[in-house]
């Protein structure tokens, strides 16, 4: 098959080289990852199967688990989501705070931290039972009912999460949070320690390379939403190197500290990666470069 | 034929409500046009060619030219280029300025005034006549020698550039201009003088929709050069707009203060607009309105 | 007296209009305080008195009050209370996040809130009872033994605080609040609701005036470091107004969105004003024409 | 007498370490001039002299003239002048831009770069030969007919002056520069060549110990106009270090980065310092380390 030998000819370039980059210490969880894990998955829309190297070894998913409530806040709100959160990059993470400051508390994405916190408080007030509400939800888009929080991590997290407790009461002082401060940090720790592995990741966001349907043929999100949330994947998913991605891979995807990266090719495949290193700019070393090698070798980009 | 039937339905609908926005009035040239001019052009990557209202009217292209003075710089120089000027969007007008003390003069795109600049900058330095060679290349892209730059409008540019002269200066100041700063502002003020109608713009910017041959059969870009250009175009061809516009259309495109806006479907077709009313982050409002429906109409962007 | 005849004649003057500016409004108790309050009252440092107007009411000192809790931390830490906050004016309320952000949680000053937030922090890790303790401090100032705070006024911060709760937060981030967040808020909204009049103001503050001896004789400071808390009131007692009020008024002083204003001229005299409605730049609007008159035809000013 | 024995002593302590810091290097003229310089000389406002070191060595002034300008500007339309500069410290360097943008076109004050070039576009308005009038004013101060610019500093600053041509033409895209760009610069660059030896600047700056009298009896500025020029020193004299530099001196001043600061004790004294190397702030270092010890040891600051 001809994707899984360019999947293992780059795996095997890459292995020659140790990866760059830092893994992220902020936590101990994340810290005590070994730098030398590296997974590939893919899944196309005919439903043909691809791996190599720790595809089955589950990571902490951190940001990309933000695609994920995004998806079930639009599947209940539509275009009334974006009165309370933007579409547009965020220019620098230095501008986060400068920017909810001078755009009265209206996060500028989904998928910088307040944008996510944002939604977190969205979700809260349409759900029952946000916490089990929202993991139900990432089981039925993965038909895969193990995947689960990691406790110890969401711990991690909240007792670090100083900075997010700052932008929470912030965006409140704008009048923008509307739910009690503690179960929206809680949801938004919860939701950043789900833990999946490559193939469960291709398997979850199959959704948004199928016009908004899972494997299971069950509908998520109408056609031109599904196209939607793959624009704000494209401009907004890796902090500032939005635009550095869409030039060296042209594709929509969302990485997380984790080291993981999910990219969709509309209609054709979902493929996700994991390297634990960083890049000074908080994404995957290798699984950019990964990525970088599979589009082009492939000539798939969306562009 | 199908297209055809969506575009006069549209332009149809539009036309009922008066456009929203203001002209562009910063010079003279710009202010006297009437609101109410309405063109569309479109070419398929097959061939086929539909329009409807003043697609045959020139008018100033503005910042849209920004796309051709890059694609020149690119072909020569490739990678090498995004050492002085970066791809990732800008966040806001406001910090464009911060943003370039902060990153030492790199400009964060090409898109962007400060960008623009520095690419006029390299192409000083590659061409015998700069002024001239620009023109004819925009020519030999387009295949029609009437296309030419407006000496009034480039004079009007100048006579109000203050902002662009203290740009210009500020990044020789970090060492990211190397040639005569008047030689520098006269490349980039004729650029952005340059008129075109919508079918004009279209035949010109077919080569992105082509893999990087022109109508005519020439090649500009390689394959993977112009997915590239395509990809900087989603990101930052809409100033702050850019997360927008990828939601609402979905397609790569460039809009200058002219009212005029082109996008491209890669392999599919590229579609000029122009209306002149403005909305207020600076693009044409019934040329994005169209461009929305057309998309959603035909469900044909790139996610 | 001549003093009193010049306090006389300009509230004489600024009776005849009515006062411009807004009453705060941001909690209740604030709010509901009448625009036409007027007082004055003089103590000079060989002890002669001088009133007008409501010099015997008493209001909400507010920002006042971070003198007291500035000079009760410089007593017992001396220089050593400069590595956890500056002394340089903020430039502009925009930039107290970035200037946080950028400066690592050292806040500018001690009189913006997350200085004075971080004062408060100080305090507890030097106070056995620090809310009480520090009342304690704030008689012994005055000489008055009914001086309190308003519990209804700390209430009213507290439920609207998100803004101090995110500055709290932030500043946690980057480990400069050592004790528990809702201790350290808790005394500095207990500090904010210090009520006094403008006689009280003045026995209060006398102490500045006086080479850091107090009314009773009592030694709070040595003479520099006196110099030195007037020296900050002068450049960073008026929010963005600091350099203004210098050109203007030419004294150290400090003021409170409560409408107060008390100002120093050392080895002279302690001067209060109180009056409600605010200029946009928070302070007292008829405060500082009062002020500006007075040193005018006194001829007064440090410089 | 006292204060020569003052001096002495301040001065025998600093020869005893190396000044620190790093002599001005971004103009040849500057660069070579030697680190070990030091000089000190002041008047008192009955006329006594006292001095020490180098102190009839001429050197750059730089910066310190932007006071001599505001001066002359200020004498011609008072209160009129603050309609386009501000009088508030600018918080930091970084923020000059952001904050002319904000604050459109605006220079939060006069001895900023900005607001220096803003005060010589309103000098050439108010003169007929700026550069000679300028100069005599500059003489008759100082009651020097040898004090002179120097040709050779000028056209230094004006070959590495880009950020400054990038500053005036941002103001004039605000219309806050009425004349000529070239002249305004010319003025500009020629007043920062302004050179002197300590005891000229301490004669020149004479009249702002005096109530706006100069030694010659020749009154420069009403008594009220005086203290202003000071409170102006006092809040913005010293870039972002104007805050400690009144918490450690309390005096009102203006460096420059030739290595000279004065000082005004306003009726009692003008001191003048000479030492090259600057802290990163820019000031001088051994400058600022021997005011604070004269005004600790004499007991003599403002506040």
């Amino acid at each position: 098959m001809r994707y899984q030998e360019i999947i293992n000819d780059i795996c095997h370039g890459l292995y020659q080289d140790p990866p760059k980059g830092e893994v992220a210490s902020y936590i101990p969880e994340l810290a005590k990852v070994s730098p030398d894990h590296f997974g590939v998955a893919m899944v196309t829309q005919t439903g043909d199967y691809f791996a190599s190297g720790d595809a089955e070894q589950r990571f902490s998913i951190q940001s990309i688990a933000k695609v994920l409530s995004l998806t079930l806040a639009y599947q209940h709100l539509d275009g009334k989501l974006w009165k309370r959160v933007g579409v547009e990059p965020s220019g620098t993470p230095f501008n986060s705070l400068v920017q909810l400051e001078r755009e009265e508390g209206i996060p500028r994405n989904p998928f910088i931290n307040a944008g996510a916190i944002v939604v977190c408080d969205v979700l809260i007030g349409l759900l029952k039972d946000p916490v089990n509400d929202l993991l139900k939800f990432v089981r039925s888009l993965s038909g895969n009912e193990t995947i689960n929080y990691n406790p110890v991590v969401a711990a991690s997290e909240r007792s670090e999460g100083y900075r997010n407790l700052a932008l929470t009461n912030f965006i409140r002082s704008f009048g923008n949070i509307h739910n009690d401060l503690d179960d929206v940090l809680d949801l938004y720790f919860n939701l950043c320690s789900l833990e999946m592995n490559c193939q469960e990741l291709a398997e979850t966001f199959f959704f948004l390379a199928n016009d908004g349907v899972t494997r299971a043929g069950k509908r998520i999100l109408t056609r031109s939403q599904t196209k939607r949330i793959n624009a704000i994947m494209l401009t907004c998913g890796f902090y500032d190197e939005a635009g550095d991605f869409a030039y060296r891979v042209g594709l929509p995807g969302k990485s997380g500290v984790g080291g993981g990266i999910v990219a969709i090719h509309p209609e054709e495949y979902v493929i996700a990666v994991w390297s634990p290193p960083l890049n000074p700019k908080g994404n995957s070393a290798r699984g950019v470069a990964f990525l970088e090698a599979f589009t082009t070798l492939t000539a798939s980009s969306i562009f």
